[in-house]
């Protein structure tokens, strides 16, 4: 069962009692990862008191990294928006699942020099490969596709060594007709290493969802009926990219997250410590019957700084 | 085990058998319902023989019916494209799946007069579905999507009660936002009708393979995590229209196919007679291990006319 860290909104138990559980739990780890939507922002809306928690964390010598699914920019690109938010980030801080979708083409798959990837996605993905130096392309010519024949275009190419996909609100037929042609007709049949930055199904904005990575990656999936590399969370490659660039001792390391089957998901996987925020998509409903407990659930991260001297 | 109609293609045998076995399978049957591409088509060509082995059938007194899950043309398009590969064929005779899902909407599902349909899909289905007078609309604005905040223009609408997807190969991203808020927050939370025209999940096209309407719809069934109804074969939909507009006695009626898993499945369950042609996708390997087993398998539908006096 997970512990819930009493607080203010929580007017059951006397205050010293809660200020006394949280600050226990912050002296407990030296590392925060923290999902981003949900937890620090809403969409576009910082959530009230975030900067100053983190910036508090931070005055108490805690390390502390982003790590998002969110492919559709680059962790520069990523770091501005921080900025725009008042919340100091440096790109070093922050793990995208686009980042960790190049850094698994190139150390992980070892892709030869001389082979390029095929993008479905925004340009986060394409930002990252390019930073990591491997030659990428997407498919720009989105005019209407009336014929037949206009798909006779689309062939398989030996020099295509990756598909990636991730979050592309530009998708269209041909893009999925060419990387099918990679990911089933490449190097005598095996097909293209294909790799997918998330899997999830949908995505929330303004209290509504839209369709997700995993709705995007969902025609290849079923036109192929073969499965993709996922880098986001809840696979550990964004993890290990964490731990190969900064020395963290994984049992003094937590990960905050709003949602079960990704963050939490992740953490526990990870072996690390795990902190539920119900300022996101799943609440204390989504956690009976689930078979993913988190070790901690706090009502919002700013609640955190209420174990403050 | 399926019987193998001998033909002049195997030499193993005395013509004189071979003869009298064909035209034992040719007397069984007053039906036959042809699936098209495959059977009498490979994309754009007709199959040699094929419009003389129709015309020797109809000489005898068969009625012949086509059935085809291709969505992307009404039955009168259908007509043409018949026309002019030198085949006759009336628009009554042809039962395509975009047909099936404007008679199921219409007949089945009852669906309000002052609802109407979102498409995701090609003429076909719009065509049949203003035939059947069912008011029907799609989104035909697919600028580039840049912005999230472009995303909340796509809301849930009571007046829309289903939402049809077939084939479509301008799909874009557009489309399943706006589908997807249709499916799953119409009706107070329960979601507009999901009708698919069905669910094959390639298309062969000149020697290779492309993504099919299965693949078109998997992003939906992802996101909602719920399936549609699917009116093309193998499900019954069509073959109940069929049945419902001629009279037609099932034991003396063949469903004729290249396809195991959707044209074979489809006779199987309407309790039908079977023939498989090797001319298209399936081929005897395939038969090795699969639970789906025709009546009869004949090379091509042309080897039929080798059993005229």
């Amino acid at each position: 069962m997970p512990k819930i860290l009493k607080t203010s909104l929580d007017s059951t138990l006397p205050a010293s009692f809660e200020r006394a559980e949280i600050k226990t739990f912050v002296e407990s780890y030296d590392n925060f990862l923290f999902d981003c939507d949900g937890v620090l922002w809403l969409g576009s809306e910082v959530i009230p008191g975030i900067p100053a928690t983190l910036d508090w964390l931070r005055s108490m010598g805690k390390r502390v990294f982003f790590v998002t699914n969110n492919s559709t920019k680059s962790r520069q690109q990523y770091a501005e928006k921080f900025s725009k938010l008042g919340i100091h980030a440096s790109p070093e801080e922050i793990f995208s699942s686009a980042y960790a979708a190049a850094v698994y083409i190139k150390e992980v798959a070892q892709l030869p020099k001389d082979k390029k990837v095929f993008v479905i996605g925004m340009d986060g993905i394409r930002n990252e490969l390019d930073n990591i130096g491997i030659e990428n392309f997407s498919l720009q010519d989105d005019k209407p596709l009336f014929e037949d024949s206009d798909l006779l275009q689309y062939k398989p190419d030996d020099q295509v060594g990756a598909v990636v996909v991730g979050l592309d609100r530009n998708i269209s037929y041909r893009k999925y007709a060419q990387a099918y042609q990679y990911l089933r007709y490449n190097n005598g049949g095996k097909g293209a290493l294909f790799v997918a930055t998330n899997a999830d199904s949908t995505f929330p904005m303004s209290g509504t969802m839209y369709p997700g990575t995993g709705a995007i990656l969902a025609p290849l999936i079923t036109a192929l009926d073969r499965e993709p590399i996922v880098t986001g969370k809840p696979s550990l490659n964004m993890l290990e990219a964490v731990f190969a660039q900064h020395k963290i001792n994984p049992s003094r390391t937590c990960m905050v997250g709003d949602r079960l089957n990704t963050d939490i998901q992740f953490g526990l996987q990870g072996g690390i410590g795990t902190l539920l925020v119900l300022t996101g998509v799943n609440q204390l409903k989504d956690l009976e019957g689930s078979s993913i407990q988190p070790s901690f659930i706090i009502p919002g991260l700013v609640n955190l700084s209420e174990a403050k001297d």
